[in-house]
């Protein structure tokens, strides 16, 4: 087909600005929505495009390592799904989610101390929907989201999203410290601000790979319900422990107080995005119109292969097996950071997929990514995961997909980079490094 | 687990309310965002919850009917795309869509004279997640959107959720009236309103079974170009007329002036959640960082099935099969109408799903509802249909999913309430109806 003619746009009067014919100017600029002015590609986008090339080891993603599931019983499952249940699994259903899949989660969020109803759960497009969705409920512009130092780089995503203010506050061994979490939101009141959520990853952090000790649980929960704050619980690592039983939740603790969300992408597998939310009964209300609004309902047909995967096959042992996968090569990372960047410190995560990695003084995380990535190694920087964008001096090192010759491989050359960099801090005072920007939402290669 | 003590919620310097022991007062009542308000839950709800027993013939509904599907060609698809792709369907994927689908999703829309790139599709959980995304993306709250007098529940529900206003234009038998729709924008840009979207759905229109003619479609892109306005061209039903070829899309007379939706859910299947969107350039890169905000990244799983189903099935003998099946039960709908209901008046859409109906006078849809459920027949009242509840006069009828034995008996039920209403009328001047309400957003039970 070719265009019927239509006039020009007008530059005057409407709202988008002139295309002038021939360029690529956006028609559309002046149109957006003022939270769309925080969306902006990151650079780091572009490096991970090259980073995702085969001789590159990436140490960025946080893709989970499939080659363990049993994809013939799996695609048996799938087979049954469709032609014996296809009436149901390819038409629309719930918004809410699948009945039984709800019980069925109930069963797992058990092994972490969580006594729910079906009713409390909401099934979601994997449990970046359901942070979606939370946020969407309660954040007005200029709201403050209280949240660990650093944060899941997709939470920030969100939070900026719904122009959320996020108040960082910092995390030890033991993850958030319940004094200086209280000392932030003694401060937020004090200069007037509206804190709605304190978001937490309590177990084994996504960057920090650090646990939430269960003595500190109780004491959290109780300077946020002090505040009036709901405590959104992003918990999609909890089982995967490497050396201990899962800790109970921060949700077992308090009923109304606790947004739980958890996920099956890194306990059974990401390709269909399946994840829940569990919240108190009136806002789990909200919750279900405000996914109906965004997307109808999830999918049947996910939800029910992802049902009968778990009432079929041995889904606690598929766990275990992630357990001893994860546990091996963590300490593949572990050794081979104590072999080639002794200069470096880092942290000796239990559980999860990652390892924050603090670099020689002087050294800039984000500068540094372009030579890493052309040396054939990546990471994400810091500053990723700090609303600010400070955090430079971290990277965040994924143990989760690699192989453990590859990790090795890939932290030598890590090395390699680290100490070219100190020789030209030390020459010339600073690294040269690239033009560089606040990171913004990376796409799931980070997740 | 049993609770651990917490101190109580206190009252004052928090924002909940207090939660009174044993009540269930909502304890984040005052938390929640400003746009939130507008989210309730319809009174409608609870009837369908009773409209979708066995026993009542739900004429509400927008659920394709399946049983014409090969449920064993694709259950074996899907089987295949686990075992033998599992590593890549069970993984994340691009946050835009996979690339092999995007350019079969091409395919598909050369039927309607779109030609585009794959690089300007992304796909969504459905096309009612593109809605959501493009409206995330443009309105701030306060603007205006432009729709059809009637429009599609769903988009009303996200445009409200987005604290848009909408202002309705008038549509006739050749869908949407130019006439109307310049002098709406007209009136908006002298009351000083910014008219951001113009949603519309051209093909066989939902609720009200029209479609725009060839004539009008350059002509309505013309004045939205003038007056700045992007055109959101949604087209879930375009492939399913039943007596002529598709006609062009809007989005195929200007590539900058429209972002048209698409869906696979009315011409395959809905239970994989899989729609897209088309859009300009820099709006498609927008859309692309919003949508892996809202859910990372679309099912891969469902994706694969659904290029699978494309490249090795006759998807356009599936689609002619839905023709032939909706058409005869268009024509059902049609005949008890004449049959049943000759004092009212509806339209004979040349596809989709939907009759429009209007009662004789005095009559309301709305409040006559619960008698019609009662009576074992259930419909949508045109109430849901416009923004500002008005319509009630009159109803939408669903042809898609009952046989034409249920459709004639649903219509023949429908003519005795009706007839019960009038005489109530006739006695008392107007019907007792049920205490009512704005209808919001509807369950996808009524999309």
């Amino acid at each position: 087909m070719t265009s019927q003619p239509v006039p020009p746009r007008e530059t005057s009067g409407g709202h988008p600005t002139s295309s002038a014919a021939g360029t690529r100017l956006d028609p559309w600029l002046t149109s957006y929505a003022e939270r769309t002015h925080g969306m902006r590609s990151s650079e780091i986008r572009a490096l991970f495009a090259v980073a995702n090339r085969p001789e590159v080891v990436s140490l960025a993603g946080g893709m989970p390592f499939l080659e363990g599931l049993p994809l013939d019983v799996l695609g048996d499952i799938a087979q049954r799904v469709v032609a014996t249940r296809g009436l149901q699994a390819l038409q629309y259903g719930s918004g809410q989610g699948d009945e039984t899949l709800r019980e069925q989660i109930l069963d797992l969020m058990r092994l972490e101390g969580i006594e729910a109803h079906p009713d409390d759960v909401v099934v979601t497009t994997g449990s970046q929907q359901a942070l979606d969705l939370v946020t969407r409920i309660f954040i007005d512009p200029g709201d403050v989201v209280v949240a660990e130092a650093p944060s899941y780089v997709g939470a920030l995503g969100v939070f900026r999203a719904y122009q959320a203010d996020v108040a960082h506050v910092p995390i030890d061994a033991d993850g958030l410290v319940p004094e200086a979490l209280e000392s932030t939101l003694a401060s937020l009141a004090a200069a007037g601000r509206t804190v709605k959520l304190l978001y937490t990853v309590p177990n084994f952090h996504n960057p920090a790979g650090v646990s939430m000790s269960e003595e500190r649980r109780p004491r959290v929960l109780e300077i946020a319900r002090r505040y009036g704050v709901l405590v959104v619980e992003d918990n999609p690592y909890g089982l995967l422990g490497f050396d201990s039983e899962p800790r109970d939740a921060i949700r077992s603790l308090d009923e109304d107080g606790v947004v739980y969300l958890g996920s099956f992408s890194k306990t059974f597998a990401p390709g269909y995005r399946v994840g829940w939310v569990v919240a108190p009964h009136a806002v789990r209300e909200k919750l279900v119109l405000a996914s109906e609004s965004a997307i109808l309902c999830p999918s049947n047909a996910s939800q029910i292969a992802i049902s009968t995967y778990l009432s079929t096959c041995d889904w606690r042992g598929q766990i275990k097996s992630y357990r001893e996968q994860y546990r091996e090569r963590r300490d593949a990372m572990i050794s081979a950071l104590a072999e080639h960047l002794p200069e470096a410190s880092w942290n000796v995560p239990a559980g999860g997929f990652y390892t924050w990695v603090r670099l020689p003084d002087g050294l800039d995380a984000k500068d540094m990514l372009p030579r890493a990535v052309t040396a054939r190694v990546a990471y994400v920087p810091g500053t990723a995961f700090y609303f600010d964008g400070s955090g430079s001096e971290h990277l965040r090192l994924s143990f989760c997909y690699p192989t453990p010759e590859r990790i090795r491989e890939g932290v030598r050359r890590l090395a390699g980079v680290v100490a070219g960099e100190k020789e030209l801090v030390e020459l010339f005072g600073t690294s040269a490094g690239a033009a560089s920007d606040v990171v913004h939402a990376p796409g799931p290669d980070v997740a």
